[in-house]
Order: structure tokens, then C-alpha cells, then sequence
């Protein structure tokens, strides 16, 4: 059982609540607190020592990476962070400069986009490894759509920023894209949304089976971040710079559709409003279910299976 | 440095934010998010394999206390629960049983409170041990005064069930005083009111301090539980049963304060609304500064510093 298919058995069978507006299967969840226009999203994650960072990483940039991943979930949804409140597991005989320096590269991400850091918990790790984990809260325009579920054949599919090789310092860097989610939602109809944590081509289905279509890469428009070219280049055994591309996690840049009418009005606004942030147009979206990716020369099926951090470390 | 100090240092210097109505130092953050008539309360808390459950604790339990204990801290600030989100952390070679079982647990209290499991998250631990970090969401009026910080000399302090040997079992089948919470505010002004999570001793201190008081506990009026009698009585070298009262955690009872004048009403109408539920009037608020301890025959001083888990844990 993966990651995956565990969350999905665990909350399958949740029962509906009136407040819930949209529960487990996208980025946050969305609730309805009566506050008028606008609905209210609620995410939390966690970082852990030797799965998400190492002892050796800046703190600061531990602070950064763990609230940057739920800032992120929530720029999938258009939303404008409130709040955040952080429970820190510390190992017997820590460092007390070490939770400073996370909080110090927590604030300065929170302060960045308006959050309020509201409290914070300590406990004790079980064992030598620290851990965070944050919670996030946030509002949305209510009417919107937002989540994965609502794009069709027929749509061009885009991403921001560039993919793959995020782990040579992207995913301790990564600047939550909130302001972009915000702008995509106020001025496109934006179908489908979603931010790019596990990989391209793994994260991409999600919207595929929420949405049921599937969907065409193109294999020359996909954009590729440097690191994943220098990995592949320096690595003997490195997956190809544009497996890297598809499969490495940790991108945390946002990846949505729009109706194909919208692709080029979309790409001149964006280029006025973020001149310094890289659009893509990689594809479409289908009807025939299942995805592919198309090259000059080639059509080939691409699985969906993603690059599974979880499955890897549980050796299933 | 203690867990007190710990997150004093840490949250210290948090910035204000306009949506911050209290932040760090109370149970939960409260946030006005525009709701009509209420604040939203947020609050977010871990459970950790060998600290807070063992591994043969019924994992129903531990999804029990994980959900229960963010409750308790919305109880004490007259909240109703809205949702939760779960991120739960599972070592290499997991039985999916496991956390299945938490969710169960999960489930039952949150189905009880009204409360929407909204999503959860699953993480590798980073060792052999488990653990859940569970955030919730709810409201409660707004314009109410919620918090530590407004007893006054003379007022009279309740606490609600019993007190001590919540290792015996309780600490995994606590039901959060969230009808109770609410009832209080509604009908009663009270003046301060937090749960009693780290022992009274400990916990009373943290009203004292935001109320700028003192206080007498009334030894004979502390309710002690039979768990901690049982201890003292057959366990060699056990504290007291008055003693475990005062220090032993995790009770999760309602800890508050009412003007004087509203003690005897309160009793009366508590009867009535609770009549299963031990309310009990265990002392007074002095303008002079400390906590005292009174017998019959007797005043000593009781030292502010709770029984502490944490510190404990950490070796100082």
C-alpha cells in the first residue's frame, strides 16, 4: 500500500459535513464558516529529519521548507494565507539554537506573505530526529472553482517555474507561488489547479482521474530546471534531465489548465504581471484517457505511477 | 530550558497581524476572519510514540487522544469544532491495520463533536516510533472575553471531573469539555478559563501570571481522582494522592475562574445541566501574588513549576 492508496483508504469513507466544501483529495481542505464571499482553507504538513531534510540542513531553511509546503497548498487554491501554527518535535539534548534558527526561517517566509505565525508547540521526538509540523490557514473567493476536478478535453495544460532536480536546493529555496495562484484565479477561468510536489507526471493524474480526461506532454515544451540537466550530466546512473523533469518531487510550482481559447491572452498577461517567472504550455488535455508524451517523432505512454518517496522508504 | 521557556523564547517576538485577535499564550490562536458574531479558534498538537502512547496502546485510543486533546484546548475556549486535518507518521514496515484503527478512534470522537475529519496526510517516520499531529478549526462567540488573562482577586475557581493518575487510563479516554466550555460562557462571566493539561499547580499558574493574581487552593475541595489514590496507595515510593492531583498531566478538565458572587448559582445551575459532571469550587483569587495551599491547619507555598514532561524527557 503507498502513500497514495493508504490516504485515499483512510479517508474514503469520511462522512460529509455541512462546513466542508471540499474535503480530503485536494490541495486543502475548503470550508464554508459563513465568512461572506470568501471560503476558508485549512492544510497541514509535515517535515521530518532524514526524510524531508538532514541534521546538517541550514534550520533556517527547514523553517522555510515547511511552511513554504503548505503556503504552497494553499497558492493551489487561489488563497491568501491568515495564519500558521507549527508544532516542533525536538530530540533529548537539542541545541537550542537550532528551533531559533527554524523559527527565524519560518517568520521571514510568513512575514514575506502576511501570515501570522499564531503559536507554536513543542514536544519531545521519540528519537534523535527532529520534526515540524505546520499548519495553515487561509481564505479563498468563494464561487470559484478551485481543486482538481473541473478540466476538460480540449484544455491547455501549464506550469510555472521549472521541474525536476529540485533536490540539489530548490526544495529548501522554493518560494511559494501564492501570488500567482491568486492573479491565475482572478483573471482566467482557470479548470483545474494544483501544486506540483510528487512529480509531473504523478501529479498530473490526479487532476487526469478527478477530471476524468487524459492528457498530452510535449516533450520539447516541458521546462526543464537546470539542476536536473547538471544531475544528469554529472551523475553516472542519473535518470535523463527530463525523467528528472517528470518524476522528481518537490517542485512546488503550480501546474493547472485553461480552456485552449485562453492560452495566448494568458501567456502576454503573465509575462506583464511576473516578468520573472518562467510559464509553460506542456500539453493538453484529452478525452482518450491515460497520458502521453509527444516528441518530434515519437508518442510514448507515460506511467502513472509517481516518483513514490513514501512507497521508497517503506520498501513496498 | 523548559518547554515553557522553550516556546515563550520562540513566539516572543512574533509580529501582530490585524486577523490576530490572541496568539501564542492562550489554548488556541483566535482569529477574526470576518465571521459574522464569532472568532475562528485554531489550535494544533502532536502525539508521540513512547511520550504520549506506547506501542501497545489500542491505536483506537491514540487516535482518541490525538483528536481529543486540540479539542480539549477549543473547549476551553467555548468553542464548537468544525474540522480537523491528521498527519500521521509511520515507520518503515507499518501494519495497515494501524492506523486504520487511529482513524477509527479518529472517527468516533470527531463524529461525537460534530467535528469533519477534512483530510489527512501520512509521512515515513523517521525511526521506529509513530506519531500524529492533528490541527483543528472551530468558532466561538466573538466580543467574549476567552483566555487567562481576566481573573481578579476574589474570584472564585472551579475545576471540573477529577484531578491525578490520568496514566491509569484516563489520559487515553478523556471526552473533551466542549458542551461544558460553551455552557459556562453563555451562562456565566467568566472571568479566565483554560484546560488542565500539565496539573493544576502548573496550569493555574499560567492564569495567575496573564491575570496578574494570586491564589488559595482549598486542599480538601481538590477532587481527586480514585486512579490516584489507588496509586498512592500501591505503588511504593507514589506521590500522594494530593500531590498527584496538583501535578500529574493530561486531566483535560476545565480550569476557571467567576466573580465570587457567581459561585453559588453556577453550583446550582451546573447541577442541573450536568448532572453527571463533578464541578467543584477549589479555592479563591488573592490580589497577593503566589499560590498557596490551605488546610485546616496548615498554609504552605506551592512552587509554580508543573509537573513537566518535557524537561523530564530532555534531562533538565
Amino acid at each position: 500500500m503507498n502513500e497514495f492508496e493508504l490516504i485515499r483508504a483512510l479517508t474514503r469513507a469520511l462522512p460529509p459535513h455541512p462546513a466542508v466544501v471540499a474535503g480530503p483529495g485536494d490541495d486543502c481542505a475548503v470550508l464554508d464558516l459563513g465568512v461572506p464571499g470568501r471560503v476558508v482553507l485549512f492544510k497541514t504538513d509535515a517535515v521530518v529529519e532524514g526524510v524531508h531534510f538532514l541534521p546538517d540542513t541550514p534550520p533556517e531553511k527547514v523553517g522555510h521548507k515547511a511552511l513554504g509546503r503548505v503556503l504552497s497548498d494553499l497558492a493551489a487554491m487561489a488563497g491568501t494565507p491568515v495564519a500558521a501554527l507549527v508544532t516542533l518535535a525536538l530530540p533529548k539534548g537539542f541545541d537550542p539554537a537550532w528551533p531559533q534558527a527554524v523559527y527565524a526561517g519560518l517568520r521571514a517566509l510568513a512575514d514575506r506573505h502576511g501570515t501570522a505565525l499564531a503559536g507554536g508547540e513543542t514536544t519531545a521526538a521519540a528519537g534523535p530526529q527532529a520534526w515540524l509540523s505546520v499548519a495553515a490557514l487561509g481564505t479563498a473567493p468563494a464561487g470559484r472553482r478551485l481543486g482538481r476536478g473541473g478540466a476538460q478535453a480540449g484544455d491547455a495544460l501549464f506550469v510555472t517555474g521549472e521541474l525536476g532536480g529540485s533536490i540539489l536546493g530548490h526544495h529548501l529555496e522554493f518560494e511559494p507561488r501564492l501570488a500567482e495562484g491568486r492573479w491565475l484565479v482572478e483573471h482566467f477561468p482557470v479548470t483545474a489547479m494544483m501544486d506540483v510536489s510528487d512529480g509531473l507526471a504523478g501529479d498530473l493524474q490526479h487532476i487526469l482521474e478527478a477530471s476524468r480526461v487524459g492528457a498530452e506532454l510535449l516533450r520539447d515544451a516541458i521546462p526543464v530546471r537546470r539542476a536536473a540537466k547538471q544531475r544528469a550530466r554529472e551523475i553516472p546512473g542519473a535518470p535523463t534531465a527530463l525523467e528528472a523533469a517528470l518524476r522528481d518531487g518537490e517542485d512546488f510550482e503550480l501546474l493547472f489548465t485553461v480552456p485552449a481559447a485562453q492560452a495566448v491572452p494568458l501567456h502576454d498577461a503573465w509575462r506583464r504581471a511576473f516578468p520573472g517567472v518562467r510559464l509553460s504550455c506542456i500539453g493538453r488535455l484529452t478525452a482518450q484517457p491515460g497520458l502521453r508524451l509527444l516528441s518530434r517523432d515519437a508518442i510514448r505512454a507515460l506511467s502513472p505511477h509517481a516518483h513514490d518517496h513514501f512507497a521508497e522508504r517503506h520498501g513496498d
